[in-house]
């Protein structure tokens, strides 16, 4: 009998051209600037109609929680926010006591051991949002199997560097790239074997 | 009369995808792994030969002062010798006595004031290569009129970030890229106006 495929754990972020998930005091900002662009948008959409269960860190899926369940962005975007509150969603938290948005498991104890018995169950493929703490823990694990991120067209001199201390260099393989006309590039990668 | 138009000043740079211009202890080993790549060489001899004013930080200036001239180098690369040694060069630092590479200008003083000089006076276009100290001090100060960056396949995890401590973030507009099949991805920027 042939093994089980393990399930695909791909992360998705935002940079700024200098590397950093967020700038001083989790400001995320930059990652909004992009959405004067009907391509764009068209492409977020489709992002978030991949389908898979979707992974957060709890900074991350605080932000998420308090927003796609609540009636301003089910007037706003009611499509995308029917999708995500829908969506089997997974938070990686030691101090969370609960995790109230729907269909969200709350998953304590250590982060890399856990996501690692998670792949190896069966189960849908995985994608991380944002979370680049998270990200960065899982891919020096080697947990990550693709990275989708947009850099966006800013430089912010400080914030928090996605693979901050990581041990290794990790190499990675350019797979595909898009180019949108507000400035954001989209590079996918995967670790080079 | 019309006011002359100033000199442009470039800056052309590696940078690893977490933003670094060099990982730690100066090691840039990252950026040369790109030369499997025939398409990619045609790129940088093409580079090699833009004419202009090279302008350089001190530790990119001894890096390359101690290569070019060699005859190692006149023997593995002599189209590119030739040039880099031909052109006019300009090189800032407080702490150097002398640079004795050919057709090089020792700039002391103040780097940010001396460029605006430089660049109010007549003279070729300049392209600042490497240096991401001096290129972050002149981009703060609004000095450079185009990046040339190259997204380098590898995370490095720690190193020195390019833009570190910019007082306000740095907004740019993309307007050109180029992808190679060795991974390295070319992003050219302005600032935004």
């Amino acid at each position: 009998m042939n093994q089980r495929p393990s399930r695909q754990l791909g992360a998705f972020l935002h940079l700024s051209l200098d590397g950093y998930y967020c700038g001083v005091n989790g400001d995320m900002s930059f990652a909004h600037k992009a959405a004067d662009d009907a391509e764009w948008n068209e492409f977020v959409a489709g992002n978030a109609k991949g389908g898979g269960m979707l992974v957060f860190g709890r900074t991350t899926y605080e932000m998420m929680a308090s927003w796609w369940p609540s009636p301003m962005a089910a007037q706003m975007m009611p499509a995308v926010a029917a999708s995500m509150n829908a969506t089997p969603k997974a938070v990686f938290s030691r101090n969370l006591q609960s995790a109230d948005w729907s269909n969200t498991t709350l998953v304590k104890g250590d982060a890399v051991a856990e996501m690692r018995r998670m792949k190896a169950e069966p189960g849908p493929d995985m994608v991380i949002l944002g979370s680049g703490s998270l990200v960065t823990q899982f891919a020096e694990a080697g947990l990550i199997d693709s990275f989708q991120l947009v850099i966006d067209p800013v430089a912010l001199g400080a914030g928090k560097a996605l693979f901050a201390g990581v041990a290794a260099r990790l190499n990675l393989t350019l797979t595909k790239t898009r180019v949108f006309g507000n400035g954001a590039v989209v590079l996918w990668y995967v670790p080079t074997a």
